[in-house]
């Protein structure tokens, strides 16, 4: 069996530009969470790599996509120099089967955006407070391994109404010391691909350190690897009156002539 | 009480270019569906009107979005000629609590594909065959006074796979004479928003002269209607540590300042 | 336009036997939800009675059934009491179309683990403590006039996992002083009829004289209020070849004479 | 890597009495389900047994459910014989964690109404008629190397509206020469456990000799497999007040002594 091709693509901004974030992560977030992923991969199923928003077309050619089992999403400050090309491109690889593990602030990221349809909008605060996920959903393959939930000392507060689709599946909920909740791990098909919404993660702490958290996004890796076939989503195809599966006669006038393309 | 404020947009292009089109809906269909619509409207719950793409903001001005319960979708051939800040404008609308009504080949609008985040592809096929829709869920509001099912003696065929996220409610799958299936009528909340996809409608055929057909929409019309408040769903709102509902102090450093808004 | 009828049942059993209860409640906590829930009626659109274990047939006789539109339901020491009879009838009511409102401790109830079919199991605690229900759902009908969350000073905790399917709609979401999150409101369709779960409510805090409860119990009763047609839903009806939509002619050998009913 | 233990369960009581179905299943519709998932099994990943109606507990002792993972359920004629404990059993377990896969006629057994909690409710017809169970969910891994559709010669035909809650997904869509839709492949997780609803199967049919059913059931036990924790989940557990996440004191009255049970 090939391994999986998990890619973790940040925006790699913060890490650059302020001092208390470089110190927690020097060498980016993506290192921080591809050695974390890895750390829980003693199996050997996982082929873990990164990707960066100052590549060219972003470190997500069509080649290394068509490639690609598992994207991780980070983003933050800069979710507007996301090329709209990309974008299209990795949304069409979704629907088509790859998984999409999105990351704390990446709510607010095109890609997110896009596939939700809503306005992934929520309530925040920056003050170091206590969050206590709860695993609502113990049977699922995303919480293998973790207890009845996970405590992180300080992270930045994510409140609701969170701007979602009502998600196909729970994982999380989060509880915070300043009196606000949160669905903090929610899941979707979208098309053939999955989709994880994943909360912890602010740049000033140390989340991404954390081993339940490699766990988490370990288990959530294996979760949404494509289990069945890969397809040409996005076209509607003609079927021609002389191939219908049950024998029938042209009735009517018609719009359009045959094996066209439906309008766009 | 004050009326639902009902809007029936339309491309209405086709009408004006193909002779055939021009003889089943001489007004445009439009005019058919708010004719249709209003003819089962004895409690007088509703103020129908219409708008078309070749009015100025292709007659959704923001004043006008703002009073509109529920928008109704009919585009075909001039998806791409819509503009992307009205696109912009109704998904705003709808998020905030707008009802949606998206008509058959408007499967490709550019609102509808925005707001599933999916292909919403399909298969197709133009033989005047027939079409039976069974209702699946006989106790919804969109079928109140429907029977068993609708049999449409000529239709355009759509078949599955239908690229659309799993519908929140299931209240049609129709039967086609050449062997497909579809999933027919489709409920979906997005924001504070419901979303009702019907797929009979077809130019060349008088579906929207079906008095069925026309129970429906009506149904549809009052279902989608906003049931509760209305809200600003797009921005991240910053939480002051001091507004906590729980008494926190600020722990660690900061990447925000005080009442700034998300990135997006 | 007729009213719509509500019945408020109660097992009626702590208001009696503790003193503490009693000094609370001294009519019965059924007494109070119909006092609340006719308090924000100002329209005059419900009927509100109440019904409890100790009456005949527990108060649910057919025919007062027959004309219940919703039914709200409350127990906790004698879930074993209610008869299996009552829930069968009770259950094929909701399928048929009648709301039912579940409160608190009755998610235990007979009747709300059969309409689940999973173990309804929580975690709980009797600390008094403080609880807030965030709206995570601002435009449901069931939170109108409710602002963005609801704060209880004293409650039980009820804790996560809480054993139910996803609900189709997430309304409430609860955080507790002592650490716990819990989905405090939550919606289901089954058959025609629509399912309201709501968490606030220990016999010793007197939630039940609270006005934004009261409002959200109100409005619960208009959602849940049946919108469609009624239906005999528990059969499975035969359909003879000579009645298939479509010609056909029997081929093969068969089990069942025509018109027998499935076997059960 | 241990196999899956995967136990076919029959009721097996057309065999034994009626002529025509002995002929098609002489050594009974387990063995032939038996047979055509091991046939699919190049990989040795799943270890297949069989039980039935008539042995000791009808074959499902405590001992071998603890070690089973996924139960197929065929069941008709004899729904009303199976003992309630056994069913109480296969619940919990499936709460648990274990994987159940309900064949055809199997929609009104006792164990899936019961997990559904609604009536499984259908309209049928036996005339042999041609059925074409199309894929609405290409990406499934149940539909793993099948293609566009199933086509079965000869069907009992199963029709709309069937009396279950909305699939959490949609896998098969089924169409009927006579003119009716069913919802034919459907997806439920309940606690911890995944249930498939499958439709194809009478028993005067050779549906259980078909290449493409058997892999569906296998992949359908592939799917269906527990894939992560294992919990007891019928019971609510109570938190004392020492043990909160938070430290908190207790307020106000107690209904329950430490540590006591939920009433039930």
């Amino acid at each position: 069996m090939s391994k999986l091709s998990v890619v973790i693509w940040n925006e790699n901004v913060h890490e650059q530009v302020n001092a208390d974030v470089k110190k927690i992560y020097p060498h980016g977030i993506h290192y921080a969470i591809a050695e974390g992923v890895r750390s829980r991969d003693s199996d050997g199923l996982l082929e873990v790599s990164t990707a960066t928003l100052e590549q060219p077309e972003h470190g997500l050619s069509e080649e290394r996509l068509e490639k690609t089992d598992v994207l991780f999403w980070w983003g933050h400050r800069a979710h507007g120099e996301v090329d709209d090309k990309i974008v299209d491109r990795v949304q069409q690889r979704v629907l088509a089967g790859m998984g999409l593990v999105v990351l704390h602030s990446a709510h607010f990221s095109k890609i997110f955006k896009r596939l939700m349809g809503t306005s992934c909008a929520l309530k925040w605060r920056e003050a170091g407070e206590r969050e206590r996920l709860w695993v609502v959903n113990p049977g699922h393959p995303i919480v293998r391994g973790i207890g009845k939930c996970v405590e992180l000392e300080n992270a930045e507060m994510y409140g609701e109404p969170f701007g979602i689709p009502t998600p196909d599946e729970q994982v999380f909920i989060s509880w915070f010391e300043g009196g606000e909740v949160f669905r903090s791990g929610c899941c979707w098909m979208r098309g053939n691909g999955k989709i994880f919404y994943f909360r912890p993660g602010h740049e000033t702490y140390p989340v991404f350190h954390n081993a339940q958290i490699h766990q988490i996004l370990y288990n959530a890796a294996l979760w949404a690897a494509p289990q069945g076939a890969w397809d040409d989503v996005m076209n509607a195809r003609n079927v021609s009156v002389e191939k219908a599966r049950e024998k029938i006669r042209k009735k009517g006038v018609s719009l359009h002539s045959e094996n066209e393309e439906g309008f766009k």
